[in-house]
């Protein structure tokens, strides 16, 4: 059995790793921290839990999770890099589900974050945790900095285009609209976020510029071998008056051969192996309701009217594929676990 | 391995029969019929079981369904009265989710359902489904009438108290106040049950008179040995603009040896040793969404103000624990199966 | 014009005070006040106000609201007894759409909301401002009390019976089931009242002790010229998934008379003059989108089965007729308009 | 007064027309026509106006409506091009809020539209009602095709781009992301509208090709004198789990000229004088709900990075200025009113 601790319990990724973890038949949630709710009853917090568990929330104690085989940090950014180095000396393994991992360049992350990057050496050796692109370097890894929601839709929505031989696609074209449903803000006691604010309305937010963004440049730039394609990449992220659900749609031009190209064919044959990437058949429209709780990204593709644009469909459960499940699959990768494990929840429909 | 099929799989108790059958590791799906979709492949009509199964809505063929070990029927009423003779003949077993197996007398079905009753005899035969109550029944049966969704929440709701040996309550006195997430009312295409009707909205419905309610008396009036208490009783239920959920609210006149007993430990000992049902401590407040997707049922019990009445509330996802997840558990009795056996999904929250 | 002062204008009843009058053709606001916002045009908070007014939010300033004819508090509890006194001396009539003048007994205002009342003299001059009941005093009032929203619907549910001649319910039987969209918790940053909480989801809340308890009890006691009858009365409170509406769901056991009685007829007699208080046709089910956006409140009767139990079921837009709406109702009987004045607003459907 | 006729009123649209009529001061509604509901009570399906009408559906008669000012088809297509020829004769103005006369060219009509056109004559000399670039024309017109939703959106969020003197973006990169409120979809009982399919669920649809995308590219090409610009516009729409409103992001290449440009100085000036489009300051994120129920479309403009890519944010009430509120703008024009006349709601929010 793996030994599971979760710094940050109270959230919404939190409270989804404990959902997945549960019914992992490979580990044993050994501790579940919370600075404010320490002493509390997790399934009196969340009562979806009742009778599954007895954890109770706990202060950080260093000596148990120094004794776990691997710890999951469901924080606000700039917890996890202050407590990884202890963590990763006692031999631990650190899957950081906030930001701190995820920009490799310090002065980006002090950018956007607003605060020094704490251990720039374990940055630099951390692997950003997408399965589909990076498995290998995950599975003897001992720092992953799992990717945010929109930068795997993202990236996962264009990776066959960036491997193929031929350059199908004019990537400095690319538009990305993303819509995101509310539990991607978390679990924060904002006005916006209320029921009374937020359901019954649609708006875009983060125009002026995302934290995603950067992420997402710097994931594309990597898998293309640093061209610059995606200096200019556009990316509007909106709200969408559902619980979870993230859905992007993707635009960009099509080069002479991506017009000749069998993109469809392309695509199905670049994720034929993969368990949580699906490529829906020709015309499909993906729903964010057929991934509801599921580790699974969906995409179509279009070419409207048979013209020179390429728009790309990509549907998750921003909690599971774009968070918790995500950090699952990377734990079963990283112990050598199949890579499904604990994650074949069928989706919640309707 | 159980051989299933399931009569009428477009409608929501079948795909969620499908979703929880999936995952069942003693289950087969043989056969899944559809008049109207033939030939259509599941996955294509329900995007979230895509890469789960290959299976094809199928015309009803006897010769298959005469194969399987059991048949569940999720249509609407009135079929699986004229399917079952056949099907018991041959040995296979019937789980009817709709009504036609719930009222014993015929009367009353043909006044609540407006067509006479097709098999009589068999219906005398059927066991009402609520393992709780039937359990031993339940397990050599041939034909089980799956609850309703209004009717499990009450009678459970009220279960240890007409099995206490003193009554705690005057029965006659009982008020039923339930509310039904959308999906309550079935995938059918009626306006009233359209996003743009029945969103950001509440309201009252069956007021009049609801099918459900003479179930409940039957079942009430049978476990408290026919006394005649609930003639009177007063049911209404209302539509919330949710998805998926029931909360149904009692209210109940306390006897003097009511107001001595102690009704929280009389309804967690009744319930100590059953998976699906939890009584929550003194205090809490069920809440839908902590039950959602997962076949549980959820109660709580306040006597306001210390006085002469008792408030019982009770929570229920209408799909799982008021319709599939039941028929599943009353399956895996009739199999000898461990009750809980593919009904451990941990419920979705947020 | 009258010259009006809203004090406290960032939550849901002080724009809602905004948003009816600025269509108010009597009515000009000067001033709308907010600690925390002072300087911010109102309608960078609220953007539908954009096109509609100039007003920016200020600081609360004596002179100011001194000069006005009629000062709301949109505030919490405890604000506008603190200040009424001011505004009285200065000949200002003051409406408070919180608790500070429901509650007559100074003792029960302070178990209920935890603070000893400021000035209980103006307390005991105040009316409450519930018109269909308090007309000729609202007319000359100096202070009105507001009511809440749930004791609205329930003292309009039931005036009709209470000023019958005979006895035709049994008082001290009432039971009340009520349900509030989420805006009725206020614009408060708190983390149940998230979208991603309180979406999708139901659940009872405030059932050991609610603050609208003591106002019901009050104000019935108040017709019925204290018989005591509602000391037991049942208050459950529920949350729908909705931003507007309420409904109220009230169970009372009828009399011989009351069996006798046309109810109907005495309803549609009783509210045949009111303006805001629709008494629907025998059979109808009343919705909550009915009244969405609109000082309107509906009322249905059932009898089921022709039984001894009467059912009232009670709409209203929480925001209106349980707030807003009827504080503009109460100033146009204080000053003298029609009591419609301002209030032809269409309900919004869908 | 204005007298009016409403044929097909059952509808969405429909509804929304009486909601808005029943408060113009200068018109009377004279007949409301339904073929399935002809003799029901108006409030008896909406009871939001139980109180405000007493209305009854009717069967179409002829001589009835010959006799109104003004008849608004709020039907299906293919109703309005049937009956507008005998409208006409009888000198009745006719708004068609379908498709009938928005498509100028019969060949376009029929492709999409699946039959041919019944008036080609009558089409041609009809004028397409969007106030803001047509207002002469309307004014004088007898048959107004009332633009579609998301083509209101486009061009007005278009418009000052397509009359500057100099040409500020390359219109033919123009892509549209749009995203509907369930709403504008109509009242028609289709599995796909049910709550329990839509709700908590985002999904794009008509990928392959929408009616309204013609539409756009015809008013387009109108404005900019037919340059062929738009032949390979992008449109994707996507529905969104809410029941009003209409969110279009619209994507354009900047020219050098462009970058210069002070575009949120053209668009104010633009729309300086216009009272239902609302240019919001700079930086400003719009929201569907600062709309809700108003006849009001609000832009703003982004420049992300201050790169090569204009992004144009519009929002409308889709049933609104989207539909039935714009057909009232179109009314008040073609009679020589005030063009707010009646169409002074303030939006709903929360």
């Amino acid at each position: 059995m793996i030994s599971v601790g979760i710094v940050g319990g109270t959230g919404y990724t939190g409270v989804e790793l404990v959902r997945i973890l549960l019914r992992h038949p490979n580990v044993q949630i050994k501790a579940l921290t919370s600075r404010t709710e320490a002493g509390m009853r997790v399934d009196a917090m969340f009562p979806s839990l009742r009778g599954l568990t007895d954890l109770e929330f706990s202060n950080v104690d260093q000596d148990v999770l120094n004794q776990c085989d691997v710890v999951f940090f469901a924080t606000p950014h700039g917890v996890a890099m202050k407590q990884a180095r202890d963590l990763v000396d006692a031999g631990v393994k650190v899957i950081d589900l906030a930001a701190d991992f995820r920009l490799k360049n310090t002065t980006e992350f002090e950018k956007w974050y607003g605060m020094p990057h704490a251990c720039p050496d374990l940055l630099e050796e951390s692997v950003y945790g997408l399965p589909e692109i990076n498995r290998e370097a995950i599975k003897t890894a001992r720092i992953i900095g799992n990717p945010g929601c929109y930068p795997t839709t993202v990236q996962l929505g264009l990776l066959p285009l960036l491997k193929a031989q031929e350059q199908l696609v004019q990537f400095d074209t690319l538009i990305v609209d993303a819509k995101s449903g509310v539990s991607g803000a978390g679990r924060k006691a904002e006005t916006s976020l209320l029921f009374s604010e937020s359901s019954d309305n649609f708006k875009a937010y983060g125009v002026k510029g995302h934290r995603h963004h950067p992420e997402i440049v710097q994931g594309l730039d990597a898998i293309s071998q640093q061209k610059g394609w995606f200096d200019q990449m556009i990316f509007v992220p909106h709200l969408v008056p559902m619980i979870r659900g993230m859905f992007t749609t993707m635009y960009l031009k099509l080069t002479e051969q991506g017009k000749q190209a069998d993109l469809q064919a392309l695509f199905e044959s670049a994720y034929a192996t993969e368990s949580f990437v699906d490529v829906m058949p020709a015309g499909s429209l993906p729903e964010t309701r057929s991934v509801r709780g599921a580790n699974q990204l969906r995409i179509a593709l279009y070419r409207p009217n048979n013209g020179d644009t390429l728009v790309i469909l990509v549907v998750q459960d921003n909690l599971v594929k774009g968070a918790s499940g995500q950090a699952v699959q990377n734990m079963n990768l990283m112990f050598g676990l199949a890579e499904t494990t604990g994650l074949e929840v069928v989706p919640l429909l309707p």
